[in-house]
């Protein structure tokens, strides 16, 4: 399986629809942009065998809470953390210790996507929808 | 047990001796500042039952990694994550993430902080030093 | 009094009703995170005899200029140092200086934070809301 | 030719109509910020003979992606580079590299910004809208 | 006075030597750079009425409190701030409330920088380095 | 030509020796890395033809001195820069204009890593170290 293959596997293990559905988006403005962003964050990165998805989820809404200037793709990683087996009380737990490294306006704002992300989940109730 | 306990307790299992010097050393500017990081990061966040200690170290790198602003915090959880169990695979690892996250720029440096921590583990072999 | 006391009343002294709605807000998603926010920034830091509310609100606006990543809490505490007795002008001459600091842009949007939080309070007259 | 004359006229020059607006927005706010923003960045910066408009525009891109704090500058910024002859593919091509210094959701959200300012231009068609 | 020797004056009355040091030893790189730093920080900004010095130091220690990415700047503020009036433990007192801010990692290194400069005023003592 | 060849071309042409000297600090610690690093950002990114190899090291030098967090990799591509053609007044020109973006800070800092990276040319000179 060639990398373009891993990456789509992977985007579709971590993000289900959702994944697919922000390749689509991109690909409009930028085909290069979609292409690489499975490629690489999924095809290349997510697709290594070092750390289990949740995990990979874990690393992701940390980098994304302390970095604090991405909430789409924080919302998005909440989908997918929550996909892969992180319940909703460890995503809270994550953000908590976000007030530690990046400080409280962080940690507030990832906790608001996470009510976001939340209650897009109780709206469109699926699989991965069940409250934890 | 209240909170400066718990946090002085969380404080050495997670960090070990660094932890304690860390403390010390900034309480010889800001004794305040000092009680403050053992009461709240470690008293109150850390000593939580919702994530495990390994868990909680990885979201530390994971942070620390993409902001990028913090190499001494990171390399003393660098030092703390193979304390409680993390591979040097693993910490790389979470790293190789850090270039989707963050770029390439603050993957390079936060490995670059863990080739210096794993050297002075090296140098000072001690229980958590054993290489994985 | 304890901490969770100190950091009620030093909400309710600086941020007025819009701390406690915060409060509240937070609480729905992370009720943890609600009462950490009363009981670390407000119970252990702003309560503390330092510095005077004033001048802890100025400290408050440049911190959150500067960063440019937390327009909600910008906000808010926009309308925390009016209250605290910090006039218009002060607020704006605080956010010229951070062009220097933080570059233009932020700047501008700190200002723009600024405009929004000035026609909140102009259009809900409350004994804060004289015009300085 | 005075600084803030230079200012003016730079800023006519590279931002059209729109630098005219935000100047007239952040003067209803802060009349001393709207001043400086024509003096400093255009009259003393932009006015300088050591790179091109077109190159300077490229730099603003870059500078605005990587931060990913400013998306209403980054926009105002992409108005402006295709205004000094950047094509859309050479923008987009800039907002590549973002992922390489500054991760993918930095660029995934400044190529947001690129779509959102393309669109803007097909709705007014002007000299500086036609697609490239 | 004109601009630059606002600008002038405003350096050497908040920064002392160290401001004019700083600015001769920018201009043997960019003669353009230290000039721009006398005129438009300390010309434009630092000499108008709206704030006195003092709270502009401390504008400037919680702005580069919590960027966290700018030491040598965050050092020189630190002995402006001692300069114009501000105390050891009013410095202290900013750095505690970046914990809330920015969070632990970018007030540990704001103040260790405090201790290195309060250690530097005790090595060469001077008017600005009674303790306080 | 595949992906990892065409990544070594690019990091030669755009970095020289630097290059290759980082690829291989890089892989004592993570093999890993050091061939993500030649794969993605050169084989994937700077290997493309929509910018030109002078344009793509502007782009570089102005996302990294925006960001404030990477004075190595800064350092690497000034070297870069001078490298491709562009000359030390343009890149001196490209800080000046981090001071609108992100600040005085920041572009302080970059203008030193110039200095340095200027003198280290000046020490040892080379067919790129023709000063500008």
């Amino acid at each position: 399986m060639n990398i373009p293959e891993k990456g789509g596997r992977e985007l579709e293990a971590i993000l289900g629809k959702i994944g697919d559905q922000v390749v689509q988006a991109v690909a409009k403005t930028s085909p290069d942009l979609a292409r690489l962003l499975v490629e690489y964050p999924f095809g290349e990165i997510y697709s290594r065998p070092g750390l289990d998805p949740k995990t990979r989820e874990i690393v992701a809404l940390a980098s994304l809470a302390a970095l604090a200037t991405a909430r789409p793709q924080l919302k998005m990683h909440i989908h997918g953390a929550l996909l892969v087996g992180c319940t909703r009380e460890e995503i809270k737990e994550i953000f908590l210790m976000t007030t530690v490294f990046a400080g409280f306006p962080a940690a507030l704002n990832a906790m608001d996507a996470a009510r976001e992300a939340f209650e897009e989940v109780e709206r469109a109730p699926s699989p991965e929808g069940k409250p934890t």
